[in-house]
Formats: C-alpha cells, structure tokens, sequence
C-alpha cells in the first residue's frame, strides 16, 4: 500500500464520520486508522465508533482487503522459503466437536506437504485447537518464530498459538470488537482470520467453513458470504485458496472436549471410521495435497490420505508433532485412560425408534459449562471435561439406553447438564437419512456443489 | 423510574446488541447503562459503540424520554420553589449572532416572571451566551447553587453557566459525542438540552429552534424534527414547552461576536430596533410572559414587553443582573467604548444595487477564526473580536462603500479575513423582500405557520 506519512495525515473523526454516513474508505485512510490505533494513537472509544459504523454501514471488497492488508503488516509476516514445498495450512470458523485439525495436520504432513498452522482458543460454545493440543500433558504450543521455523523445517508440521510479533492490530481489535457488539460482521471476521493465515508464510489455504446452528454462521447464505469474502482475500494476496462450506448442525463425531476429541482423534489417525468426521477430515486433506501438488486433483489427495492413515503413517506423525511440542507421547497408545465419566444421560421413556436430530449449539454450550471451554477470558479449562456421544442422528434408540457420557469435576450440577443433553435429542419412529456433510465447494472459479 | 438495582443488572454488550441489531430499549435498560456509564463502569469505548449504534438505527420518543431522564437525574434537580411565580427560560439551538437571551431575560424579567437561566460557550461556527456575558469586566458566571437561588430570588434573574451537579452524565456524553462522530443526532440533541433545561428548575420553557445554513439543523425537516422531539419531552416532564423555529440563513442582527453583540443589545434594551433581531426577541418574550402568567396571549406579552423596553424598566434590569453578578456597570452606559476596527470590508466593484444575500455560516465561521471562538477547547476568547456589519440583505449598497468592520488582534491575517466576509455577501440589481425570521410555531396542538 506504499509510504505513508504517520499521524499528521489521519483524521479519526472525520474518517467516523465517512463511515458513519456509508462512504467507502479508501486503502490509504483504512491503513492509516488501523496503524494508527496499533501505536496507540487513536484511542479505543474512537476504534469503537468506528467498528460499529462498519458493521452498520457495511465495508465493500476493497475495504476488506485493505483492512485484512494493514492488520497483517502491524506484524510480522513470516518467511517460510527455508524449507521447501508448497506449505499449505485449513482453517475452520469453529464448530463443536471440530477436531479436523488434529486428524488433518498429520495426515497432509504425512503425505510431504509441510503444514504450517497457527491456531487459536476455545471461543463461545466451540472448541478451539490449541486447547485441544495442550490436553496432551507436557505439549508446548508457546513455540518462538525461530522454534516455529525449525520444527517446520525438520518435520514439515507445526502446531503453535498466536506469536506476540503476529498481527498485534488483529489482536487488539478482537478483544475491542468482543465487548463492543461489533463480532458477528462478515468483513471484521475475514480480515481477523486471513490477516492471521497470511502472516504464517503459507503458500495456499484451505478453508471450512461451517454452516448451521452449532456454527458462527447460522445461515448457509452468511456461510456462503463470509467463505466468497475470505477466497477473494486470499487470491487478492496470491495465495490459492479453496473454501469448503460444511454442515455443522450437529455436532462432528462423537466426542466433544479437549480430551475426548484427542482420544477421538487418534483412533481415527489409527484407522477407525467416524463417517461424519472423515468425510469432512479426507475432503480438506484431498483439498491440501492437491494445492501442496503431491496430487493431480484433490479426490486423487483424499486417497493419499487415506492411504496415509491405512498405512500407519499419519498416526506416526501426529507422535513426532508431540514429541518435537514436547507432549507425553505414552497417553497416545493408551488413549482410554482419561476418568470415569461423571454421569450418564440416558433415553427418556418416549425415546423409541430412531435419534432423529442433535442440536450442535446446546451440545456445544453444555461442554462449556461442564469445563471444556471459557465463559469469561480468566476460566480455566479442564482438559478431561466433556461429552462423548453414544448415539448420533440415525441411530437406534431405547428408553433408558445410554445417549452420551459426561465428564466433568463440576459433579454437584450434574443433573442440569444432563438434563440440557437429553433436551439436545430428538426421536422419530423411523430412521432418518445421515444429513449431507460436504454441503458446497468454492474457489475463484465459483460455486460448486458437493 | 424507581429504584434499580446497580451494576450486577447491567450487561453493555447486551444493550449495545439490541440497538445495533435496531430494538428498542426499555427505559430501565437506558437508565442503567447511562447510570453506570456516569459511575465509571461502563467504559467510553463501549458506550462510543451504543452511541453510534443509536445514531445508525434511531430512538424512538420514550427512549429519548428515558435518556433525558437518565441524564437529568444523574445531577441535582434545582428547587426554585423559594421564589414565588412560574420560573420560566428560553434556550436557542444556536445561530450566528444570536444575541437574544441578553435582551430577551433582562425584559421578560423586568415583567415579573423570574428567569432562571444556564447557558453554554460558543460551539463550532455559533456563539455562547455565557463567552458574550463575560465580555463584560468582572461579570462572573460561575454562582454556586445557593448564589443562584438567592439571586433569582432577589431580582428575579440570573445567568450563569452549568455548574458541575447539573447533568455530569450530558458532560461526559457530550465529550464523547465530540469525538466519535455522534453529535448530530436529533435524540441525543434534544436529550442533552432539556436533561440541562429540567435541571434548572424552570416551570416552563420556550424554544428558539434555529433553521438554515448557519444553525445547526440546516433543513426545515431536520429543525422541525427537533422541534417536536424537544417539546414532547418538555410536555412528557410536566413542563408547558412552545417553540419557535427562526431563520438562521443570514446572521441575526448586525453585530457578531462577543463584545460586539452585548454593544448590540444594550442597544436594543434602550430602544433602538434592529428588526430582525427585536421580531425574534419580542415573539419570544411573549411566549414566555404567557407561559409565565403574565399575559393574557402571547401578543399580549410581545406588547408587555415593547413597554418593558420603552419604560426603561428592561435596560434598568440588565444593569441590575450585571451588578449582581460583579461585572462593570460602568461599560454600559457607553458601550460603543471599545477598540478601533481592525480593517473594513468594502464592497466590490460588481456590487451595484442592493444585498442580496449574507451566509450566515462563513460569517460565523470567520468571527470564530478572528478570536471570537473556539477551534479547540484550548482557545481563548478574544472578548472584543467579531464583525459588525454594516449592510445586511435588502441594503443599498455602492462599489467601494463599507460592508463591515472587522475586531481583531490578528491583524497580521485580516486579508484573508476580509476576502472571507466580502465572498459572503451577494448583490442584486433589484431590492430582495426581507426574509421571513418566524417560520413556525410547535405545542403540544401541534405546528402553526407564522
């Protein structure tokens, strides 16, 4: 965006009120304000009006990228040309029980497209990767750039949390936007997320992003936006980038909680099939190793990686990313042996016939509240809370037959939470049609359905 | 509103969501936010974030009530029921050379209705009735509330400046406004005037809603909005309110800036008639005679108070409130005392004919630049800076003959300055009709055409 004389130039009433009355900002005026703000020279209250302006008004592509454009320069934007091969990263908008990460990262490593990923923290009712990580115990995820670097280097895969030198701007405006009402805006999502995935020295991106109740975008057509918003940012910033749009209406695989989504995702780095989770899983990696160019198309990818898994290879990997984090890789060859559950949720009598429907945001909300994620920034996270699912949509079902196990220490309320996942079911008589998982596919090229 | 319990009710993130999302806040909800603002506990970037959401999605007239009431009773209430008789004050939207209330108070207090008057600075391109009153040696505005009572209640009027427990929340908002692109916003506006107005303790109130390029609501639909929005909240406090809206297209009077329009008055209050700004002050003045009980209609009070001034008795009663308040009286009785004109403006050689038409906003905005206000909070006044002008719409006017004197200490730059008042006059080869200065007239029964 070229030179820029600093706070002489910049205006933050006037740009306010620009917004405020629905002109477009250009780059210049955006970059401006956003590195303005950085340095600490245009206070909060101004960035608030400002944010809320936006997200009334709107912000046109240009802003967009822009915006996404001056987040990512307020740091560091890391150089990756060291080690070779198009590195390639995913990243989800969060679901509940959206352990992909886990299960993919290895899998594409595996398959000698090295994997660079920056990770974040539980957030509302979804999980959060690093969270996940750190559930193995000794795993360090705090690595330095030069750590960072390294470890990509001598293993092609890395798993590490937001750096202090990755976009700072980014980080101050996430934690001014989360107590300003100014969270749920397509083009302050996109820009958080890309200014993030661009700073990493990616070479190309896959993105999931999840569509339903359990997910941030409750519509298919905010998915649909917010993943169009997010590939043209990327190709404005030559980096490849396919989105896949996928169906987060019930929760993903079985277990949900730091712990339980671990354990879950080594059996399946081990061979096991959760359909809904693999389906999803294999789609991204076939994404990644096609643009990684280790295969010829991306269903070409899906068979490496499964291959990758069959072969041992993949589960392999995932022991080396613990071992080089410095995690205890012994709990990963006896998964099982987290504590007793806290109590079981049970079928009621009306419960006859089939698991018609699971509602992902109620799942995901009770997880929280069992200790599986934050409610307020200074919550602890206890690693071995959470719900592992028995019965799924599709299932059958009988009164009285288990529905889902809990884990929590939070054993004196244990009766609401499972009442909140016993109410999270529904039942039919006749066995409904597994919900499609891959919902639609888009790249510069467009829309494609699954 | 009754009694609320404090902070645990409040969640501003919930409260900025419903007015981003374009819900209407219950009274309660208003009240607490604005109460825990004041207090310190909800911070400026987040009420910077409600304000804007407002400004972008509108407040309906009981929200605008419930912040008024908000804002009042987040000070004292004044009790003037020691002094006998309806307490009745009139506030102006502000205009340039708007000099009325140093005429109008002296006048309608001179008639036996007592005026309790709070005034401001000067604002952007308009003047301040309380910058114009210390223009006079030694007068002080800043009574205590005791002086204020006991001064009303002696003589019958007194004018001073908002005194720190009146409407701390409108200050605090009102700074907040000024730097985040959320001042012209008819709610907050109108709530910001009468939370200070009520404050007062007046029994009644008359409005002078300024309309045109030099007032702050610069459409007819934008002042008469205001217009309504201030008179139902005066009504809904149990306060009788009728306003007036005034043309504000050319400048009131001849004389801007501070000195200057004090010279104009004390004028005006021995007789001389300036018709523009005697119709306004005499139309007002009889609002507020009838308000108060005085006379029988509003043009029986505008004939009460023309005998006012030809008597004496309103002139005698401006030099009673200077004493009282320990300024000069001495500058009274010659006022036309003060130093030479800086430069003269004179007319041009296309200027044949007559004036056609004075923008009110470049005058005002010239006299501000010549020190008679402020650019930033910093500036001082100059008390003897501003323009008289010597022809005004409807004026012969000669190539070459004096447009206007300029008062100044800037005389390095009056160039400048006089090209700015020359570049605000147009001529005409024919006489233009004086422009109507009483557009309309708004009560509770609704608008009146003048």
């Amino acid at each position: 965006m070229g030179y820029m004389p600093l706070a002489a130039m910049i205006n933050p009433v006037a740009l306010i009120t620009a917004k405020r009355d629905g002109q477009a900002l250009t780059a210049d005026a955006i970059k401006a304000l956003i590195d303005a703000y950085t340095r600490g020279d245009v206070p909060d209250y101004q960035m608030s009006a400002f944010l809320m302006a936006s997200f009334l008004r709107g912000m046109n592509d240009a802003e967009t990228a822009a915006l996404t454009d001056a987040m990512l320069y307020s740091g560091s934007v890391l150089d990756l040309s060291a080690t070779p091969g198009i590195k390639v990263d995913k990243h989800s908008t969060g679901g509940v029980g959206d352990k992909v990460s886990l299960i993919l990262a290895p899998v594409v490593a595996a398959c000698g497209v090295p994997v660079p990923m920056i990770s974040g923290r539980g957030l509302g009712h979804s999980g959060g990767t690093l969270d996940k990580l750190e559930a193995i115990p000794g795993l360090r995820t705090d690595l330095s750039t030069a750590q960072y670097k390294a470890q990509l280097d001598r293993i092609g895969l890395v798993m590490i949390g937001q750096t202090r030198e990755i976009a700072p701007a980014d980080r101050k405006l996430y934690a001014l936007r989360d107590v300003t009402a100014t969270v749920e805006f397509i083009p302050f999502i996109a820009a958080s997320i890309m200014s993030k995935k661009l700073a990493e020295g990616i070479d190309a991106l896959v993105l999931d992003v999840k569509a339903g109740r359990g997910a941030f975008m409750k519509t298919p057509d905010d998915a649909r936006r917010l993943a169009e918003t997010l590939v043209a940012i990327g190709e404005r910033f030559g980096k490849p980038t396919v989105a896949w749009m996928t169906n987060m209406d019930i929760p993903l695989g079985r277990a949900v909680g730091n712990w339980p989504e671990v354990e879950e995702s080594i059996r399946c780095l081990q061979g096991a099939d959760v359909p809904d989770l693999m389906e999803v899983t294999l789609a991204l990696a076939g994404e990644m190793l096609h643009l990684g160019g280790v295969a010829t198309s991306p269903e070409a990818g899906r068979r490496r990686a499964q291959d990758a898994i069959a072969s041992g290879q993949a589960f392999d990997k995932f022991v080396e990313l613990v071992e080089a984090q410095h995690g205890d890789p012994s709990v990963l060859t006896d998964p099982a042996s987290h504590a007793a559950p806290a109590a079981d949720v049970r079928a009621p009598d009306h419960a006859r016939g089939y698991i018609a429907d699971l509602d992902a945001l109620a799942v995901g909300y009770t997880a929280v509240a069992l200790g599986a994620g934050r409610r307020t920034k200074e919550d602890v996270v206890d690693p071995t809370a959470g719900i592992v699912l028995h019965k799924k949509p599709g299932d059958a079902v009988t009164p009285g037959e288990v529905l889902a196990h809990l884990y929590t220490k939070k054993t004196d309320e244990i009766a609401p939470f499972a009442a909140s996942i016993q109410a999270a079911y529904t039942f039919s008589d006749t066995q409904p049609a597994p919900p499609p998982m891959l919902l639609d596919r888009y790249t510069k090229a467009g829309w494609m359905t699954a």
